[in-house]
């Protein structure tokens, strides 16, 4: 090969499809003759030379990636400081590239992450490396700006919706003498994309869920349990939604706000939906239940999306393009061209258009009364919902999904202890 | 048809497949031409003559039920006692009967709805009423005697072991700069059928989930925290799965800290997940996670297991069959005749046998550390959560479950208010 090689990084919280971009971006290369190395846990792989030959794998452990979820070469949370900041870390990976002569780098992660490929493709530019950056979407928390949507936020959406309509037939059978009001807690800790993707679980007025409670409204714990009480007598139970981020009026998230302590007298972590159950149970005296998914909304790929996985895949591809034509700082997009039918292109936006800015979800899209979506929304995310891309399943009865071991390359640098 | 209706009800906790078994009588009977009646809310339908007609149900939407999770005709959990301390319900229930000319009553449930259903019969039998009892099997804690497992386990044993081995995906990709302990609360109050069940996403000594609580043995925290520790050390990450019925070795649940009782008397559980969480974090200084599947876990018909679809639908055709042959006071039960490759038969069990009594874990299933499964569980479960029976989905990337609307029937008593 010799004409350069192409780095591949994933950053942040993983989804249930970043792998299938990841196989994209191998598959791509390799049909260009391109060698594909990945960092070892994201950017600090490539800080510290720890770096993958994906050379190494078989075309069916590729192929075998885009139907298994996490992050296959290890992700991380680091985020690169300016340029001035973190100088030495920047140069560190500048003298890595050059080191194993890597000539396109793909950066697969958020708004961070766009912010560090486009940072290091203006040192790198300044220095006189011939290096191509590009960024590669990926978020469960749909907030990149400019592109319609984030890969990995269909998937998440689609497993929400389906969770939330299966517990409210659950719900729904035993109400009469069992739970009455049922509490789902959704990831979003600034924007209630996920929260909205609920709504998608009910098309009627009186169907579950009910109630959503986004990070976007300040919570009003008088109207929120009258609603709840109003739906009960109602439909006879209801299923509250619950964004991770939700607030008070004086913008403290409500799950920060009890400092409670649990049995064991320690500090109670996290958990809005076990908040939100207790106060409904206090106050309404109705018997509750609640659940907090955590990293199975993002995880389940065997709930994946196919249009999510579909939009994986084209961005991965494309940002393999992009880099070969030198189209440096850019990032892959979906553009959506129509609603129904749904149709979407990939097309390519400026890095310093994305990095560091966060898409909220348009006023438009929360119903009046802020606990439901609206038409407009619902237009929005059903087509991200759409279709089934299961995986492969074995004998056995469980996904086939693969975690490769991988060598590291021998490095060619000293340690780097920054 | 005036030769008698068959009269069939849903007890307690709903499941992925009930709704299967429900099916499947309905099925069943039509091509016998007998009538089925089903009870609203379960036993309380029978009580207060809030009777379904199901002969108004179209064969696409009786067909339907057996991919809809949770419970068509409602459930509720309301146990009767004895014939003498509730004689007047009993009473109630063979006048309704009487009035339907109900002579087959089909009750789906445990080992309660077993025990109701043996009583009717006695007390029918005493009467001199002609009236056959038979008990379907149903139940995601997997705790009734005498057969192989219950309907609607299986399913919640593969949404478990998935999610977990999902979940452990997402975990080891982000260990270094994130997550290092993720906790995943299962259900079983008195058995570890569903935290073993966890036990199957990973196959090798160091594979997710690397620590199951079992409520079978008592919790020792300070054994706990060296486990979790060493095992971060070795692997990296540690999964920590833990039954919601965990207890001190006072016998004292974990969780048992919120106090609150449930319609049984039962205390409400629900939290140790969070409590095993904070501890780790407290006492390890390590950063934590944590689910609580909730519901999700025993609706999740999206990821049925196919082989507990079978045994659902299984034990409802063979519920009629024995009813219209008079085979009163009995239960299909699953009998397993092969393990690998596996086989199995439903064949007719005493309910005398099965009220009341509760299936516990073997000891052999559990490793000698207290931590694991031992081969002869994985070779109990496996075969439970093998094979995909995935809902059809509609355009809107949902799966199409029906929740139909019934009208009741016409009562012919007066109200009854006990």
């Amino acid at each position: 090969m010799g004409k350069g090689t192409l780095l591949y990084a994933q950053s942040g919280g993983v989804t249930a499809v970043i792998n299938a971009s990841a196989s994209a971006v191998i598959q791509t290369a390799r049909a260009k003759k391109i060698k594909v190395l990945a960092a070892k846990n994201g950017i600090l792989g490539a800080l510290r030379e720890e770096l993958i030959d994906t050379s190494k794998m078989s075309l069916a452990q590729v192929k075998a990636l885009a139907h298994t979820p996490g992050g296959a070469f290890g992700s991380c949370r680091f985020k690169l400081k300016s340029i001035e900041a973190d100088f030495a870390r920047y140069q560190r990976l500048l003298e890595v590239f050059k080191a194993h002569d890597v000539r396109w780098f793909l950066y697969n992660g958020g708004n961070d992450s766009a912010d560090t490929a486009l940072k290091l493709s203006q040192l790198a530019s300044s220095s006189g490396y011939p290096l191509t950056c590009i960024g590669v979407p990926k978020t469960v928390d749909n907030d990149l700006v400019l592109t319609d949507c984030c890969p990995g936020f269909g998937s998440a959406a689609k497993y929400t919706a389906v969770s939330v309509a299966e517990a409210a037939l659950d719900v729904a059978a035993m109400a009469e003498t069992s739970t009455k009001v049922f509490v789902y807690e959704v990831m979003g800790r600034h924007a209630g994309w996920l929260a909205a993707a609920a709504g998608l679980a009910g098309k009627s007025a009186d169907a579950a869920p009910q109630i959503i409670l986004f990070p976007e409204i300040a919570f009003d714990e008088a109207k929120f349990l009258a609603k709840v009480k109003a739906t009960v007598d109602k439909v006879g139970y209801c299923v509250v939604v619950v964004s991770e981020g939700l607030r008070h009026a004086n913008g403290k998230f409500v799950a920060e706000s009890e400092g409670s302590v649990d049995a064991f007298g320690h500090s109670q972590l996290g958990g809005v939906g076990p908040l939100i159950a207790s106060l409904v149970k206090d106050k309404l005296s109705m018997k509750v239940h609640w659940t907090v998914p955590d990293y199975l909304q993002r995880s389940a790929r065997h709930l994946a999306s196919k249009t999510d996985l579909a939009h994986a895949l084209a961005v991965g591809k494309a940002a393999v393009e992009y880099a070969l034509k030198g189209m440096n700082g850019v990032m892959p997009i979906i553009v959506r061209t129509s609603d129904r039918p749904y149709r979407w292109k990939v097309q390519a936006e400026s890095l310093d258009n994305i990095a560091n800015a966060e898409k909220k979800m348009p006023a438009d899209f929360i119903s009046r009364d802020g606990y439901g979506i609206t038409a407009a929304c619902r237009t929005y995310l059903e087509p991200l919902i759409k279709g089934e891309a299961p995986p492969p399943y074995g004998a056995d009865g469980l996904p086939k999904y693969v975690s490769p071991k991988f060598s590291l390359l021998a490095t060619k640098l000293p340690r780097f202890t920054g």
